[in-house]
């Protein structure tokens, strides 16, 4: 549920004058995104999203951000893109906050997965890996393995709040990954969050993916490892080898990845299970009180990565 | 902040299926509105709203709301219009909920209101009230005097919690509301929650009134006393004289109102001060800990009460 910032007539008007999209139609303010203040905005020549970076993105990854998503959707794949203003700046302030109008995609959410979508998901992600090799800019994964130490200390001593023991878990998991988390697999660019509120689809296609503010450089297979998460749990949290062969299978007809990143499939989804345990652990931990943000449940991310942990190899998500 | 169902794709499909609107575009969550569930919805045949009536609807009202904004649609007034699905009928449900589509207006509310907002607002606030005229339907006003009454019993005992001896002040309020309140002023159809973000701008033109979910009959001057507490108060508090002629000056060229009218006007514009003091008070006390809503501070609406308790008469309101 986003929307922190209230932008005033003025302001906005000032800002859309800096832009050749003709008059203000409509302005509404979007529910959804827990990270920045997002609005539809309605002009004379379409329909756009405007976006105010809140405080949870460092202002100095914008340009990779942008840059990124004006690259992929030259690339063809079905992004959101940076309009520029006049003076040809795609990024600029509004309400003391950075801000961009980017395009509108059309397509709606999944709130209910199918194996479908995990098909199109794994052909689109492919494709966009892919596509990224082009990209000029470069950011290390903040959330990645030595994040994850980072956020640990900082939540290690309220944990067992939430479950009895849950910091002693997370510490022998965390030590594990270190120990062997992998040093030479195929990386490039990768989306880092591709959630299902993330994807559009529309008639059947996938239509867009959106929201890169956590795109980075890292293993292509650890965005695989985040969607098996995202995308291949049912809702009372067993895991569907269906939806993860639809994934992996029409991904690798796009990029075909080497057995050595299919073995470490198993200990990259464990270490992105991880990432999400811990980050919404610290949100948990830190919500204020009367917070307009639910925070999410942690316990989600224990019990996806206790199914991790459990498995015997790459098999049990459903490729030979 | 709304947006309290969510709406699996399943469901919203078979929804859509009862209506010409042609195929799913787009689907997103609105955060405007306190009371219900809104979406922006992208058809092929266009944008709507799609709202699912939350609890605070009783849904024994939605005809009446349903049919007078078709009836106010009907006779020129710019207002959001029911659409009726291939069986005729605009009200159906939708996750449990009462569900409806309704025409997306243009235009952005007034972040900042300017004197002229209030000029334009009087003008179709009369329009409004002649064009109720002709509409059949009738309600009696939940929020008017013995449902304060009522609503003061329910947070008397801890209304001293948010201001010391505020249940005396408002006791001592409400009595005197009971033994003035008029009975035989002009009325009509009423909006009864023409906020700012109620009403809608484009290129110095009020382009439509929305959320009619208060509207009622009553006394059409208590839908100016709801005005002048809602328009005319400066983020300091304080008043402004200009603002309120503008709107009374406009709004008596339309419908020229008799002396007893605006005569009554000081002890209307108490009552509704009273009303949103304690709907705001009630909220401020029951809203649960963790809310998405953050509640509104009752204690405006007692500096507003306060001023028209001190003035003597309606010539403060910039009407000679």
């Amino acid at each position: 549920m986003a929307v922190y910032t209230e932008v005033s007539d003025e302001e906005l008007e000032e800002f859309l004058s800096q832009y050749d999209l003709g008059g203000l139609v409509s302005f509404k303010g979007i529910a959804e995104g827990v990270e920045n203040s997002n609005y539809l905005l309605g002009t004379g020549t379409g329909t756009y999203i405007l976006t105010l970076y809140e405080k949870r993105v460092h202002r100095d990854d914008l340009p990779y951000f942008l840059g990124l998503m004006e690259h992929l959707a030259g690339q063809g794949i079905a992004c959101p893109t940076p309009i520029r203003g006049s003076d040809g700046r795609a990024l600029r302030e509004l309400c003391s906050r950075p801000a961009a109008i980017i395009s509108f995609l059309e397509g709606v959410w999944p709130r209910r997965v199918q194996p479908r979508h995990c098909a199109l998901l794994g052909d689109t992600m492919a494709r966009m890996h892919l596509a990224g090799a082009s990209f000029g800019g470069e950011r290390a994964n903040a959330l990645s393995i030595e994040g994850w130490r980072r956020l640990f200390r900082q939540v290690e001593a309220r944990a067992d709040e939430v479950r009895p023991d849950l910091a002693a878990e997370i510490a022998g998991e965390l030590a594990h990954l270190e120990a062997h988390w992998p040093r030479d697999l195929p990386a490039g660019i990768v989306h880092a969050d591709l959630f299902p509120d993330n994807v559009f689809f529309l008639a059947d296609k996938l239509s867009g993916l959106i929201d890169f503010y956590f795109a980075c450089n890292d293993f292509f297979a650890y965005d695989l490892a985040i969607c098996l998460n995202a995308w291949c749990f049912e809702t009372d949290r067993s895991f569907n080898i269906t939806k993860a062969r639809q994934m992996l299978s029409a991904y690798r007809e796009v990029r075909p990845f080497s057995d050595t990143e299919l073995e470490a499939l198993p200990l990259l989804a464990r270490g992105s299970a991880l990432r999400f345990l811990l980050t919404r652990l610290y949100d948990w931990l830190n919500h204020p009180d009367g917070a307009w943000v639910k925070p999410k449940d942690p316990l989600e991310y224990l019990q996806k990565l206790r199914f991790h942990q459990g498995i015997t190899g790459a098999g049990a998500y459903g490729l030979e």
